[in-house]
């Protein structure tokens, strides 16, 4: 106890979780990607931890889904709206950008950076910058320089709050249940607000990651989500116009065992990097910063 | 407070400190290397560190340091003590391992299997495995090895306590100041006199992590020493048989100084890549684990 | 037939299957690991694969695994006969390396030239240079240099044909089932016969591969185990003096389904890298040659 | 033939040539890149010897050389058509994207799905991603995702079959002489045709590989082409109005002596890696799948 | 002088200064950057360097610094005009791409080639192709397609020689002082003058490297700039409306202090590289080429 | 001469050809392999362009190539004093390593440094750490821990001048002609035979460069030997039992013609990396330091 009092004296500035002269975060982690259902996949287990951790999450969506084989848009925004709900997402919408054509231009940017300065983010969550999607290596290349875009200044992007009008208006999730209450929720919320009023202030996160699930690659890093494996699971099985179709066709268990097997092998196989039983791929570019050897987890040898 | 309660009760098995079927560790860790004088070089500030946030730590030194150009053994053995103090190190020892010719060889192996099973550290720092002094790089493949071997349970070196029965003996240094007990001071330590008596148990440390800081490459984690850096450098200046003569030779305050900014320069390049102001760079092999995405430090962008 | 004479009237000389002026060989592919047990989990599938393809398939152990935390090297010896059979390996052998000290001596590698010489395999795999255990990234190394030390013609290392001529004689499979006799069944044994009369002629493998299933390293090539999955795995499970004990400590269902869960999500994991559902990782130093683009397997995109 | 038979049988489902759910396609190869002469430098041997093994071949040239320093576009085209004849290419055609200005655009990414679509290639053979002239690397980015595009079911790319509808149509090389019919030979091209009728179906190529030889990268794979060299040397002096000029300023002789130096340089360096004489060299991006260790080509030791 | 005709002597092809079919170029070395005080921070020093060597340089700025925190645009004119002559660079000039915006358009493009065909320099320095800020990476690889594109003889970009012609016209610095003339001043000026009046001739730089202080990777060389340091910095400090403000809000000294310790720990990090005391890193992608081995620098052990 | 007067006025320190305390250094550069004929291969184009600059050059041979298919110990050393006549070699010498079994023990590192102390060249050549025979990687490690070690002080090797006593005594070339006498040539021959009576003088080379020409790695830099490609080739043809027997079994031109063709295109290949026409790879450890950017070779673009 006297020791993480300690901690929380002396702690070097790096540790504070935001700059002082920043407004208030409504939200503490963001998940960027291409389209509905990438985050269920790459790094639904790690949202849902971080809200039960207490912590506001939410999913941005640059797409609306509509070159998916299967369904459609309006299909996917409701069985978005699902999984949400089962990852414990406080905020998730989708932009208009189309579907495979995902394109870094200034435009888009422009719209990724409104709702940085909207959401305020601590945490970003990107694709990784390789892969097979198109959408998703562009998705991250947009993020990071909306990241880097938000923060600056004499940036102006407007005072709309609204990012999408169209027919996918940001979804709140009203009644997600979490272990505790957010440990920032006595932030006055108002000054966000007033920033909505007079225009989007600047807005940088503090950290960016990159979900690499997708690809082949050494993680920096992987997350235990052996407790929110199954809510995952469920997450993705909530978009019912991919997985029930394709059940329809080729006979419903073999199919989403098949999904399940495979979900499965890959969450086990990052697991057993961290000496866990499952986990979620994840890459920093910086480096780490380590304040107690002796907390190091993960067994050498 | 609630939430680092929760922590305790219901952080997964990795995050203990310890196996529950392991005897108690009277070191938390362990800094190996082939020269005295060269942890104080690449890993000081994080030993004392790490004596500060209460953990008992150690050095091992391969060699006795006869092949020097400058002083002998005996000077060296002094003033190894002298920075040990510094450091505030609780056990220091040298082997008799030849200098210039450190060679993984089975029974070099067994000598630090010795010492590992005698002092059960947690954590091991090691050489990183490339460099310019082949004594560097050897010594780390040779504690790499002895690290894995001290964990074989049928693998019986003996009962001696004594490592290098001759002029150098283990240091114990009485009076360390450190900010608070040990957490684990609480445990028993007969447990240990037991095992001594009755042969060295088996001993595998939890964690293995490399200092690069002679080797320029890129490193996993860095770890903040701006508050330890003076007393480093204090520790690096008690070998004076090493920078005295050179002093003598050269003028006292050039050669001092040239010293002095070159190590500074070397931990503020590397307290630059943590967003701090000194640095010491290590490496992991294994991948991190990270339970709150919200607490990586390290800001990105 | 009829094919391999195609193959043999219109392949390009690269492709012969042995130089015109060696001995037949009678095996096709020898694996060499540190220790009983280290095949089974890290290639066991595809041997029995290759066997099953017709040719013959041979294991050296380069240990008899008396380190090992439980069982002793008798039972070892007879669980690895087990093994043996399980994947329908033609010939298996274990050399009186100490188990622990695997050492890239001279002596040891004329060890292992004698077992390549007289099994004169045109297919070597090896345990993959990078590992946690030093007696597996040695043993690679020392495998490798047999390799090349085999070929040297001014290199006589006698005329014994017993490796290890104490309690560990060759393991000679009796029954071995084959899905079809081996394409090399009519080259003439006697040749080989002559040689072990005349002394061991030189014997350099075509080609040497590693397995890396040991190590998070991204293979050359993977191979499809779908059909030995299970096979591969009952061959572990014959190592009962491992897996028995552990399971009457701990329940004996949970601990043999958590083996299980892993070697299947790896399994898996590398499945999925080639496009199918079980697979096991390799890796060449060469670069490939292919000789019909559309032919090329693993889906693009 | 019946070697084809077993494998049709017995081959597991990753082997099989084409899904069946996708009409017959005209190409089995089709090689892309920016420039006219950019593909008989970098794999004009493998596609003539695809050729020869009885595979339809095609290339597609991005741009229409109106920039090369030497002659014109419409010389250009004479010539890239002659080099098709001597290749045995069965199509070849030129887009209309302006020489030193190949960017990677919607409008650019359609055209290319539009030739996609049409000519239906089983192996899709792009330049390197990296190298010297910006008109390749981003000619290798525009081809990949083109080929994503190209089987997204929902995109709609009309109807129409000229590509460039200019002074460069799509040249048929009529009596194209090769050693064998296309094992597809018998497939109904009226599918295809049907296809055009009614709109572009989707397609994606089953692999995609990248051509290093301009670009000094370790290749995965080399192609055999000693029997094609000379050919491929004749393909690219077809470019008269490149190479002609040349000789014309320097004296003839050792210009095309030192042309040919080099080319045959680079073959002989990339077929010394995979022990035969003249080679080109390629990457995939996925892992290999090997059936049988004792066919994996090139020597190890 | 004498050196020099010893050089065109004999000195083999390759190390001619020139191609001889290209007019003289008044700028030896070219420095393109997004920002204003870019160059400065990283290839300052280097810069000053070869102008006391007696070689004209010159700086191009892709933007005007409009979105900088503090200070303005013209501001930062006046700031880089005191800094250039403080490098004694003999010309600089910003362009009118958007700071935050630099993106690699065709206009972009063409903007820089015509910078490139007036100034005509032999070495051109880029950012490195990685980097925190978007406008860094993205200008590196618009300025490497710009020096491709300004050596394409059919490139007609018009004859204007003012680039950028509103409030920013190239600063000539009358009265730098030089340790000697360049040794290019004879070379006849008017050939440039008749150029531009006869269109912008192609021209294609020898020599790209990449300035690498941005980013942590490793250098392929090092410049010494131990006896350029100072100066560098005072260069760095002529931005007054950058840093001025900074020490108003925070304190005078600590600020500046606090900047010049950390550019002189990067200084001196880099410098320990090359055996000396200050440095700046650069990569080339070429390999070297060494005509005397005992030139060598840089002590290896 | 004025250019390198001032170069020694004005040049850092790490320009100077040789530390002032060190006595002079009769070879200028010692190239080391495993086998006669081995330098020939790798990097005997270099050493005669050095021999050919006024420097003195010397090889040290591991081994005496007993264990060659073709020809023994005797013939080779003829042929050895043959090949480094040709290539203006000043000193030549074999140790009496066993061919095939070089290893890195303390007995032959100390050969090794008796060679170093008494040639004590600048420069030290030593093959690459990776390649096909472990006699070569293995020589690599070997002869960098020598280089380390000849550099203590406090480590004696005896006065013994003569190596290897036996039937391989040092090679003296008496009348090889270079271009101009040495450089360093009015150096006290003398100070380094006081050494040799009194002792030999520690040494430690100034650099060390690794031949790749073995293995495929991308070279640091290549040197261009046009002028010296046939005697280079002309030296690996005087290993007469190596080439002539196997000419005389498969007819003599076309077997030499082969061997001259791959030397030439790997010649060639690298000759292409540096814009020139025939050169030998090397790499080095350490960055480069460049004095003036203008007179870097090799062209980027």
């Amino acid at each position: 106890m006297i020791h993480n009092v300690r901690r929380l004296l002396f702690a070097p500035p790096y540790l504070y979780p935001f700059p002082t002269d920043m407004p208030a975060s409504p939200l503490d982690i963001l998940a960027l990607a291409a389209h509905r259902d990438d985050v269920e996949q790459t790094c639904g287990g790690t949202l849902l931890k971080m809200a039960q951790l207490g912590h506001r999450t939410g999913i941005l969506d640059l797409t609306q889904g509509e070159m998916g084989t299967r369904g459609n848009a309006k299909d996917r925004a409701r069985e978005a709206e699902d999984a949400a709900k089962i990852l414990c997402t406080s905020w998730r919408q989708a932009l208009d950008i189309p579907d495979g054509r995902v394109e870094n231009t200034w435009e888009n940017r422009l719209k990724v950076v409104r709702v940085l300065r909207q959401q305020r983010p601590r945490v970003v969550i990107l694709p990784y910058w390789k892969g097979r999607h198109p959408d998703h290596y562009t998705a991250s290349v947009l993020g990071y320089e909306a990241c880097f875009l938000a923060g600056l200044a004499k940036l102006d992007v407007g005072v709309d709050l609204n990012v999408a009008a169209g027919d996918s208006p940001a979804i709140v999730i009203p009644n997600v249940e979490r272990a505790s209450p957010s440990p920032r929720a006595g932030r006055p919320q108002d000054i966000r607000q007033d920033a909505g009023a007079t225009g989007l202030l600047p807005h940088r996160p503090f950290k960016i990651i990159y979900a690499t699930l997708y690809y082949d690659v050494r993680p920096t890093f992987v997350v235990d989500i052996t407790e929110q494996f199954e809510a995952r699971f469920q997450a993705l099985m909530a978009y019912k116009s991919q997985f029930s179709d394709q059940e329809a066709g080729k006979g419903i268990f073999p199919a989403r065992d098949e999904i399940r097997s495979r979900i499965e092998s890959m969450a086990r196989f990052y697991g057993m990097l961290g000496g866990i039983t499952y986990a979620e791929p994840f890459i920093q570019k910086e480096v780490g910063l380590v304040e107690d050897l002796t907390l190091i987890p993960v067994k050498s040898i």
